[in-house]
């Protein structure tokens, strides 16, 4: 959907960035997790201009990431939930969260990733499928896989 | 260390993209965590011109994300390795990693996430620090914590 910013990159990691790393796109996704599915909402969120965002909406929703309901006819009005792809950025928008409370937040975390109806705090765990055992950095190699060549 | 992209957020997500969400950052931390050290490998790897990845690799020590350590004298030569810090933005770059896997990768996986040792593959999970539960998107609400009303 972006223009390809990573040239020679052939890389998930990259890939992904491509489509939601520009700005404004991932916390537009962090609020339609949250909830948010109007126009107007994002736009007060956000604060962002009336353009970028509705090219940013026409875009998540032309890589299947928000999908468009009509809730409104005369005139026609559209929110933007996510798809179940678009509630797979969940995780991506966590980590950034985390990592972000550990190391930005010098008041303490502006928003607490809190377990509904249990007040528990959100944990990140990186496991093994095979053995199940907690990986971290020097767990992990990255090894080619079938797509290593493509593009 | 980059200017404020997202004014008026206080909000964690926002502050980690400010600082390491443009354009090649998350691409050189991911070649940092693989161990790539050194300016010229740094360079080949990403392909990008010599002064972008000058100013990223000041602007990642700056940020306590990379340490700069001499390897070679006459003419002063560093090595650019991951702090305890930057070893903590593997799990932002892993869920890169694993949504580009699943939707962004038609012929298979570039690069595989292994279990060194095992073959298993890396997966993602979040769990309550409490009650240990595993946890989704619908599970989390996002509270207001301390930094809520600060900046």
């Amino acid at each position: 959907m972006l223009p390809r910013a990573y040239d020679g990159q052939i890389c998930s990691i990259a890939r992904t960035l491509e489509t939601v790393g520009d700005r404004w796109t991932l916390l537009l996704m962090r609020d339609a997790l949250r909830g948010v599915r109007r126009f107007e909402d994002f736009r007060t969120r956000l604060g962002i201009a009336h353009n970028v965002l509705s090219d940013r909406l026409a875009r998540l929703t032309q890589a299947g990431i928000l999908q468009r309901q009509l809730y409104q006819t005369r005139p026609n009005r559209y929110e933007y939930a996510p798809t179940e792809q678009g509630l797979d950025l969940w995780p991506v928008i966590m980590s950034l969260l985390l990592y972000g409370d550990r190391y930005l937040a010098p008041d303490g975390p502006p928003l607490l990733a809190t377990h509904r109806g249990c007040a528990g705090q959100l944990t990140a765990r990186f496991t093994c499928d095979s053995c199940h055992a907690s990986l971290g950095p020097a767990d992990v190699e990255l090894v080619e896989g079938p797509g290593a060549s493509s593009d």
